[in-house]
């Protein structure tokens, strides 16, 4: 089989990363609350006669205020028999979740929470950039970018495997704290841009480069620092024909 | 709505957090390669003609070498069409996929990785612990646990969220070296056996209590430690009556 014949299941569509079980949850809710990065094609999931409500962070500032998000969330969840709060990601990894369970939990709501393709997740397999590797990396770090002063970059440049979310604007400045903290300038660098969208892009780049000269990114991005990154640059380079899935249950 | 009715979506199946794609290809698939934390009920999902394979380690040992294992995915992926390599959770993250993937690409074979919901986020959302939390943690760090020595602990005992695989049988090593090396032995930790599934379990405890007398802990299990592991506890203490879902896309 050529790779032209396996086109339907390799297209990238966000909602095919969709667990079955919030499938389920989507086509059941009488009420859904969901966020920026929720792509249209998953809000016509929903019944035609469900309230969708866009409660998403648009260009830095929230539309609505994450206070203003639990009373909605209280509200419907007296009113309505299925509630469903959208994220894109998974609601525990800097997707606020906690917060919303416990102000809905105080009240006497019982959440349920069901976990989702990270960003992370989804970018370290569109770069094909494992996050562990024998020989490579027996762990990594996920950090937030976006206040890059509140972390201690003297123990962050020791990890192995580091992934960055919400840093595009700072990617200087967190590539220059990294070497200054002894990270080699020659550690690698692939930013995502549009992870698991069919917008995906991949930028290879070292740190030192990043330091001095960064490359263009457009946010959403994350970017994996360390020496896994090697394999996404090694596969790329590689002469393919055939194709094959490796998928994960 | 009480809880009762919402017994069905809350239930723990595993197959359930199959993301789309992946359900997809696994009913396409020819043959399918499957590991040990592989359910019976998805392997049910493949076709009746597919060849299935388990390739998994079980007790610590591969009942099929990792070289064995490439051979076996080269050979099969020149002969049929559609090859599945299913593993349970995502396959760049503890999952050896980066090796397969390397291997595959070095013989001219092009793999896809489908991303899949690694216990890590399945674990979080089980026990209702966030990874990250506002106020009380800005990153998490994911390592193996089945070989202490070779971490820097010094370096790891600095950090905010860790989240331990395959660490059961080292589990007071590490919560002493954590503790010898800074962490407080007030610091909240919660095991999640058998994450996802309906025999998931949760043991919450403290670094100190790990330290000096470990609660029992049967694997496969992995342990958060880490201030957000309370937002889990007071979930777990609070009285509540309405069911609610926090999903992801």
């Amino acid at each position: 089989m050529d790779k032209t014949n396996l086109t339907t299941p390799l297209t990238k569509r966000r909602s095919e990363l969709l667990t079955l079980k919030a499938y389920r949850l989507i086509s059941l809710a009488d009420v859904i609350l969901y966020d920026a990065l929720v792509s249209s094609e998953i809000i016509k999931l929903a019944k035609p006669t469900a309230v969708k409500i866009f409660v998403g962070k648009r260009a830095g500032h929230h539309s609505l205020k994450q206070e203003e998000i639990n009373r909605l969330l209280y509200r419907y969840a007296l009113l309505y028999p299925v509630v469903v709060r959208l994220k894109g990601g998974d609601p525990l990894v800097f997707g606020r979740g906690g917060e919303e369970l416990l102000f809905l939990t105080s009240k006497g709501i019982e959440v349920e929470i069901v976990p989702g393709i990270s960003s992370i997740l989804g970018a370290s397999a569109g770069a094909k950039v494992p996050l562990t590797h024998r020989g490579l990396s027996s762990s990594f770090t996920v950090i937030s970018g976006y206040n890059p002063e509140k972390h201690n970059w003297e123990v962050l440049a020791k990890l192995e495997t580091l992934v960055v979310l919400m840093g595009t604007k700072y990617r200087r400045e967190i590539a220059k704290k990294l070497i200054e903290n002894g990270k080699s300038p020659d550690e690698k660098v692939v930013f995502v841009e549009n992870a698991t969208t069919e917008r995906e892009k991949l930028i290879f780049s070292t740190l030192g480069e990043v330091a001095q000269n960064p490359p263009k990114v457009n946010s959403p991005a994350l970017y994996i620092i360390g020496s896994t990154v090697g394999v996404g640059m090694e596969v790329l380079k590689a002469k393919t024909t055939k194709v094959f899935c490796e998928t994960s249950a």
